[in-house]
């Protein structure tokens, strides 16, 4: 096989293939053997598989004879776009750990898998090394799923636990983040939920079949998140979470990724650091969670050779094929709902204090037909920027939003008021 | 297909494929059929499957032309073991729930299976809906697996969740649970950790591939906890649960199912309930955790209709093939290690209360140099029954026996020290 895009995904699938040859060997009957490898700005050589190929032009790559499938491990979408229709045109089965790409090009990539009928393996481009894809295609096939939802990046439930843990700022912990290693120099992708979207909508296309634009798809980050939002959840006895949902709802499903205020006792409190944690409710198979490790060369790596291991066992029966992918072979779009559920929600203004603000607050929310949960001010804030929060009784997402909208335009409100969703 | 037992995971099994028709066929491309059914003490006419034929007799059953997969929900060994025979000589795959089966029977029945080359199915015989057969067989086949531990009786669970959040004895939550229908008439099977026993068996080959007779299997279950443990877990900000656990030690596995003092904190005490939960520890995958329904109809229906689905496309793709599965092919031993690495333990003495037992009881621990972590008698106890607790620092099993056994010989313990292993 071929790896095209040498970085520490890369290289990690290198590594687990090299490490672990025998034991695969032993228990899948097959030996896999990377022949080939290509990474624009070279490879070191201490990094080369054994008997291995350096090449700095994928298509060479993708055209060697001893490269049977293809793995792209690049990242971006044009590139690896080109690479992944350039193997499955030569027939060779791909593997790809790239979720903006599936999310974007899916349909483009499967039309194409199918024609030829060749398999594209994506398990690793959601939630890492948890075999969440896999789950839904083969163990839930019998079942009709109601709601798929999760904690589907790791780098902003890094920055909200050490946030929740240390009570630190949102600067302050996204600056260690990046020191850390967890966070991009342009951290965007990841907190300001557009990783988590792309997921998301692997996610749900799979889970309730059909088209889905990935930018259709509601998304808030953790960007407007402060420490006094993490304070006021700890008095709530609760946390924020940021967390992908989907559910089939009766007028479509009911999407979104947003930041949630999540009880401490939940199992989505319970997800600490750079893990990440899916949740699936079935008619049958009921509540279930896959958690563990979403990030990182070795998890996802892991996910790449289990890929690798199912298509070079079908290649060694001489049995290759498209796979039937549930949500990527439909024509039909999924409806995005206009009324969605009620759920509770959580709101913080920040304003300059001046006399009337809760009444002229109170006197929206009730317009709106909100009830109010809770209401706190915290003491002790400099008068130019005082801090309220607020917890409403579950309404639709239309309605707290207008509510939302006219609170916004108060001439004492100093920035937009935070609305988390609140379970 | 023919479905042999038709009780209550049989009867969800055929509900889930009649419901399910068409999302089966439009999702996985195979359509499924019941032909027939068989139930040795008759079945209502309301429950038989349209178009399918009743047989009183198994052989039959399997005989029939037009059952072409057989399904074993009969549950025993005896005859479920004849069952799978027979549908494997006349070369029929079978999917079975059955983990006492698989767990006494499995060299035997994947030794034919291999050798007619026909796949057995078994995802639905441990945790029920929890398709984490799958994972270690399909997920995790490149990684190296060190542990594999869980909550893997839900009846038990049921029980422990009981006594901890209403402050029950156990044998209240019990009476409870069998009038619920989540406990047997004869309980043994569930609380005396014989269920998760074979479970653990099944996990632990296939986690680590080799032979392993359940029998030597050290189990304890959770008879003897009393209301009393559960309160001192609580004082230490910790809850009971019924772990099976089996971890790759330096000189064989490490293997029990025993009752575990967990944190609070932890994920094992957020599993309540009639749950399940599966964590695996792989050298690249790190730490995963697999959530929910252990059992039930429908859970296990739908692991069973996972497999039918499989074993359906196989065979309209006409590659119906023996399946290898780890630890069910080896022909080694898995040896269980004699040598356990040091854990922390919690102990509760029930004694007659009388001058010196705390002075004989220290001298006895400090004498198998372990170390007291901490110390407590309950006030206000009929002097004929008091109870202490004691947690000490990690020692090996061996090492706490012998204290054990030495306090137990002790003329004013009332019954015999309970030990739970402490996380």
């Amino acid at each position: 096989m071929g790896i095209a895009g040498f970085g520490t995904v890369g290289r990690a699938t290198a590594g687990i293939i090299s490490a672990h040859a025998d034991l695969i060997a032993q228990r899948s009957g097959v030996r896999l053997e990377v022949t080939a490898v290509c990474r624009r700005s070279g490879v070191r050589t201490e990094d080369i598989p054994a008997g291995s190929k350096v090449f700095a032009d994928w298509n060479q790559l993708v055209a060697a004879s001893d490269v049977d499938v293809i793995v792209e491990t690049m990242g971006g979408t044009d590139v690896a776009r080109q690479l992944l229709l350039a193997s499955l045109k030569l027939g060779k089965p791909v593997v790809t750990a790239n979720k903006n790409l599936i999310a974007t090009h899916g349909d483009e990539l499967f039309a194409l898998a199918t024609s030829r009928n060749l398999p594209i393996g994506f398990e690793a481009s959601v939630a890492g090394g948890i075999p969440i894809l896999r789950v839904i295609h083969e163990s839930t096939a019998g079942d009709r799923l109601r709601a798929v939802h999760g904690i589907l990046n790791g780098t902003s439930n890094y920055i909200l636990t050490q946030m929740d843990s240390r009570g630190i700022e949102f600067q302050v912990a996204l600056e260690e983040a990046q020191k850390a290693g967890y966070a991009e120099a342009d951290p965007s992708f990841d907190i300001d939920g557009l990783d988590a979207r792309d997921k998301l909508c692997i996610l749900a296309r799979m889970a309730f079949g059909g088209r889905l634009q990935v930018s259709k798809i509601p998304t808030y980050g953790i960007r407007p998140v402060r420490a006094i939002d993490v304070h006021s959840a700890n008095r709530l006895d609760s946390t924020i979470r940021l967390v992908g949902s989907a559910e089939a709802g009766e007028s479509g499903i009911e999407i979104s990724v947003r930041p949630w205020l999540v009880s401490r006792r939940s199992m989505l409190a319970k997800v600490e650091g750079v893990n990440n944690a899916v949740f699936l409710l079935g008619d049958k198979i009921g509540m279930q969670m896959f958690y563990g490790r979403g990030a990182g060369g070795d998890a996802t790596g892991a996910a790449v050779v289990s890929d690798l291991i199912e298509i070079a066992q079908n290649l060694a029966a001489g049995q290759i094929s498209a796979k039937k992918v549930s949500g990527f072979m439909d024509s039909h779009d999924l409806e995005i709902s206009k009324n969605p559920r009620p759920v509770g929600w959580y709101l913080r203004l920040t304003v300059k204090d001046q006399r009337g603000i809760v009444a002229r607050v109170a006197e929206v929310i009730a317009h709106h037909d909100i009830n109010i949960d809770s209401l706190e001010q915290e003491p002790h804030l400099p008068k130019d920027r005082v801090s309220f929060v607020i917890t409403v009784e579950p309404v639709s997402e239309p309605t707290i939003r207008g509510a939302v909208d006219a609170i916004n335009s108060f001439e004492f409100m100093v920035e937009p008021a935070l609305l988390l969703r609140a379970e």
